[in-house]
Parts: structure tokens; C-alpha cells; sequence
């Protein structure tokens, strides 16, 4: 049955006719038929499908880096990539679990893949590489408008390919990226014009003194590019040119290439699978630019990171997880797909009380 | 790495130093982490391994059922249980999905399932009926004290044979039984002391009047067997005495066979994966029996009947999943066990930081 030519109330009355009538109580599988309903309501039918699920992970280096916001020095970045390639990443065996394809993008990582010498396959590497990590956003903008604007398009481009080539309809999205977080306050920052020290966390891993260090830093980039001023002018400017101006200030590659991404999927159906605080910051700009974004994102879980929960009730999101996970790479949004599964299979494959001759509730 | 010869102590250290060493910041994986430990010490080992995973659904009717206390009539007991039967039921899709075997168990329903003419395979279903359900409480004990410990003994062999058969390492326990709410709320109440009327949901689906009527008749059920000072005589009596006595009075065959099929469990080393909020009644009486059975016990949720959470909080469990369930079955238990998978193999497959040659974390 293809909903398509319902309207949007007919379609929710179809949709959870079909749920309650399943063989449970009204409700009683929570989140999951909320999740169900979604589900439909993105590919307009009663009988959804996950085809060649997809698990990527952008990755990319930030300047801010060198003023120490991260636990982890900047090389952190490409040794991870090369731990990705290499299968030995949490999200390697998240994603081998529930079968996901994994692919990972260098989107701007401060290293040359081709160079070193390995058994190991970089040609399982797509590379997109716009830069050698962004400048530091403490001294100057991060990238240039062109570059973001670069980035976006190749994020775009990619899903197109993927759409192509694959038949995919459900992507999950991840990161890496040391410093990653610190542009993700900022960019919730200036999109809630919430004061960025509120806004800032542990990251992988910066507590006490320095995370003080972390707060005084993202304060100082903050003031630097008059942060909340550009939330002052969110809707003087063109949604676009907004979200380009918060890019170009505070980065960083991968951050811009999931938004063309997560765009890109949006138009085309699918469905967007969100794990963290960093594809979050992404979805706040995806959101400025087309609201309805939303109708395809599921929110994998809420995480460790101190900003998240509130930025995901700043999306009005309700996420599935809450595992205490404060390790992106898109690790939350592996873990919680087969919850999305479980959400098809239940729609299809359960009995309706007719079907299976069991007894329905008294009417209160 | 047998562990077995180690001390608690040194098998914490050596369990999480290979968690801490693995490539990801220090505590990254969350309630994942804790999880990998508890398996781990479980099995007595740093390479643990889930093998032939297993729902059992224990089902059984309550005399109380008569009373009102359900939103769904006593038959939609054996009704369901055919539903399991045929595939049609939530626990036959999540444990299809999940790759566990799932097994029936008639521990005492109101129906003579050999009297069907179908074409379903009832031989499917493990027959332990100890009667056609349960006295009503309201009116009478709901068991005889020998039913009480048939049940139980039935439970112990019944997981025996399947230790000794299928060498499962891992048992998700789950429920079907219209007014088996009603029992786990007053057992909760009988350990806790807490008084009755604060321990009732709405169960399948009972609100405002008729939860009020649930209310009313729970309380009398307690006053009639008077479980304040059940309560009071906890530790006069002798554990096994008690817990008899509490379920001969309250019910159900299916809790007392999940008893002792839990016990068991435990004495075989198991992973024992708990549903809701009828099988987490169960672990009040088999920690109040012996405490040690919560070192096995994986609490999969947290759902949406009113005294879970707190019946949860009362054991010091940390539930996996938040998703407003309310079902039973073992649905939740199917639906938290690829996070139980997850755990094992990120600590047998994720690379350390030496292995990947990635850096570590600067020392705070």
C-alpha cells in the first residue's frame, strides 16, 4: 500500500490503525511504535523495509586542536582512521554486529593517507579531502566560505553516489575528529545564543583544570567571532548564508560534508540515523536550513557529553538510547539500529488480535 | 584467561585494564563497559562468548484474573500462547531478529492445549502444568505450599536439561499471564513493605476507574493475607519458608516456576537476562533467597508500569533500556540483548592502543 497520495492525517490513521491492532496492548511497545510510525510515514507505506543499511563516518582535523580543548593530540585523528580501516574501531564492531556497511571519509584529516606504507587497505578510504585540518578558529575563521560550501556539495554528492550504487535507505552517520566537540558547542552556541560556557564538555576526556581550559578557550573564540551577534542575526540573513557564515568561523570539514550529507539524505528518503553531539551540532544547521529534516532523523541516544541532552531537547528529539556513551565515531548509532529493526520487523511480522483470534480489551 | 583462581579484586583489575586499554577514551562505552566487566566475571574470563542464547516464556493464569484487575479477559492467556506458538507475538519477532531460541512453558494456564484440533505444532509447548490456574487470592491462598515448591523444582530441572542439551550460556526470561501484574505488585509490596496502593500500574491497560478498582482489590488481597506483617516477619523466618508463603498466598505458577528456573540459572553460571517488571518480582524473591543471584542478572528495562522503576532502584539494577515498554513476554529482554552482544564484542574484538598504535590520552 503506498501512502503517498494520502494526506498526512490519513496517513497517521492508517499507520496506527495498523499498530493497534497488533497483538499487544495499546501502546505497550513505547518508543518502538512511535519509531514504526516514522518509519512509514518516511518511506510511505504499512510495510517498511530497511534495505543495505550503511554506517559512515566523516572524519577531519581541527586548528583548535593545538590550543589543547582534547585529551588526545591532533595525530589522534588519523591513527584512528587508520584503526578504522584496519577493523579495530568500536564502530567496526558495532557495525560487523548488525551488519551495517561501514565506509569512512576523509573529509580534511591532517595526514596523507596515501603516503605511508601498508598492508592495510587505504582504498577502502573515500577521500574527500578538502584541506589538512581547518585553520584554528581562535586566530582566524576556520575554513573559507568556499570551502564550506566545497564540503557541503561533496557531502551531497556522496549520498547521491551511495543512493545510486547501493539502493541504501537507511544511513547511520558518525565522526572523528580531535577538537570536534569544541566546534560543536560553538555551533549550538550560536544557533540557541545559550552562553557558551553552558555549552562546553568533556569531550573524550578533559576534566577539572582542563576543561576550566576548555571553557576559556571556546570563550575566547566565541568573543573572537562575535557568536552572540550572529544568533542575534539568524533570521536577517539567508538560512544558507547563516549557516555557511557559523561554518566558515568554527568548522570544521567533516562537520560540513555530513550537513550536505545529511541534506542530500533527506531529499532522497532516507532515513538518518544520528548518533552524538557532533552530528547533533549538524542536524541544528540541517534543521535552519529545512525543518523538515527532522521527519527523517532518528535520534540514536543521548550520550555522556554535558550539552547533549539539552541540545536534543533544543531539536525537541526523543532519543532511543541513553547509555552513558561519549564515544561518536557513530558507535550510539550502530548500537541502537537494531531497535530500528526490531520497529520494521514488529510492523510487518506481528499477528493483528483478528489474525491471531485473540480476545481485545474491554473498552474502558 | 581463566579467572577462576584469581580474587574478586585482582579479576576487577585485570577485566578493566583490557577495558581500559582498548582504543577508545577512558570510560567511552558507558553502561557497555560495566556490562563487558559483569560478563566477564561471570564466566571467569577476558574472552567471553554468548553461546546458544535463549528466551523462555513461563506462562500461567491467575484466579484473581476474575476480579477485574486485567483491561483483557483470563483466555487471552492460552490465546497468546497459541500466538507464541504460531510466530505472531512481539518476543517471536525481536527473538527471530536476535537469533535466540525461544521456548513456551504452559506452567499452569486455564486450557487443555492437547485438546486443540490445529495445525500449529503445540509440541512446541513445554507442558510443567502444575493446574488450571491459580486460586483467587481475593477468596483464598493462591497456591498449595507443595504447588509452590513443584513449580520451583520444575523450574530448576527444566533449566538443568536445557544446560545439559544446548549448553546455552545465556537465558532471557520472559512472561504471559492476564493478572500477573497484580502478583508481582503485591509480592513487591510483601518485600519492600511498602504500602500496596503505591505499587499498582496500569498493567495491560487499566486507567482511571478501573485502575482504581485494580487498587481497591490489591488492598484487600493484602489485608487479607496480610502482607504488612509478612513483611515485618522477613527475617524470622527462614528465607525458603517466606518466600514459599508469600507466593502460595499471592501467586503465580509462572512466577514460582521463573523461581526456580532463575536459581538454577544462577548455580550454572548463567547470564540471566531480566524482563520487566513480573520477572523483576521474581529476583526480589530469589535475592531475598541469595543475593548473589543479582551478579548474574542483566536488567534489560526499564518500562512503563508504574513500579518498575522503583522496584529497580530497590535492587540496585541499572536497566539497559528506557523505551516506555509495557508488554512483558520477554520483549524488552529480546530487545537489550544485542547490547549484551555488543559488550562481548567490543572486549574480544576492538583493537588496544598499542595493537593499533594509536596514542593515548595526555595524563590530567
Amino acid at each position: 500500500m503506498n501512502l503517498r497520495e494520502y494526506s498526512l492525517e490519513d496517513k497517521e490513521k492508517l499507520i496506527w490503525q495498523k499498530i493497534n491492532t497488533k497483538t499487544k496492548p495499546l501502546g505497550s511497545l513505547g518508543k518502538l511504535e512511535s519509531l514504526a510510525a516514522q518509519v512509514c510515514k518516511v518511506q510511505n507505506t504499512l510495510t517498511p523495509q530497511i534495505t543495505n543499511p550503511q554506517m559512515l563516518v566523516f572524519a577531519g582535523d581541527h586548528g583548535l586542536a593545538q590550543e589543547g580543548v582534547s585529551a588526545y593530540p591532533q595525530e589522534v585523528t588519523w591513527q584512528m582512521v587508520l584503526n578504522f580501516l584496519n577493523g579495530g574501531a568500536a564502530i567496526n564492531v558495532f557495525s560487523q554486529q548488525e551488519n551495517l556497511e561501514l565506509q569512512v571519509v576523509d573529509a580534511g584529516v591532517n595526514f596523507n593517507f596515501d603516503s605511508i606504507d601498508t598492508s592495510i587497505s587505504t582504498g577502502k578510504l573515500i577521500n574527500q579531502k578538502i584541506g589538512y585540518g581547518t585553520r584554528n578558529s581562535l586566530e582566524d575563521s576556520a575554513m573559507d566560505t568556499n570551502q564550506v560550501k566545497e564540503a557541503i556539495e561533496r557531502g551531497r554528492r556522496l549520498i547521491k553516489e551511495l543512493v545510486k550504487t547501493r539502493s541504501t535507505n537507511c544511513l547511520g552517520f558518525g565522526e572523528m575528529g580531535i577538537g570536534n566537540t569544541s566546534s560543536a558547542s560553538l555551533i549550538f552556541s550560536a544557533i540557541s545564543g545559550k552562553p557558551i560556557e553552558t555549552l562546553v564538555g568533556s569531550g573524550t576526556g578533559v576534566f577539572d583544570a582542563a576543561l576550566d581550559h576548555k571553557i576559556e578557550v571556546l570563550q575566547k573564540v566565541s568573543n573572537r567571532h562575535d557568536l552572540p551577534r550572529l544568533f542575534t542575526q539568524k533570521s536577517t540573513f539567508s538560512a544558507l548564508d547563516w549557516v555557511e557564515e557559523v561554518l566558515s568561523k568554527v568548522g570544521g570539514f567533516e562537520i560540513a560534508m555530513i550537513l550536505g550529507a545529511i541534506l542530500q539524505a533527506k531529499e532522497d528518503s532516507l532515513l538518518i540515523l544520528i548518533d552524538g553531539f557532533i552530528v547533533g551540532a549538524v542536524v541544528l544547521l540541517a534543521h535552519h536550513l529545512d525543518s523538515s529534516v527532522l521527519e527523517n532523523c532518528i535520534f540514536a541516544h543521548v550520550g555522556n557529553e554535558k550539552a547533549h541532552r539539552s541540545m536534543l531537547e533544543f531539536l525537541k528529539a526523543d532519543p532511543l538510547l541513553d547509555l552513558g556513551l561519549r564515544l561518536g565515531e557513530g558507535s550510539g548509532a550502530a548500537l541502537a539500529f537494531p531497535l530500528i529493526q526490531a520497529a520494521v520487523n514488529f510492523m510487518n511480522n506481528m499477528a493483528s488480535f483478528e489474525s491471531a483470534e485473540v480476545s481485545e480489551a474491554s473498552k474502558p
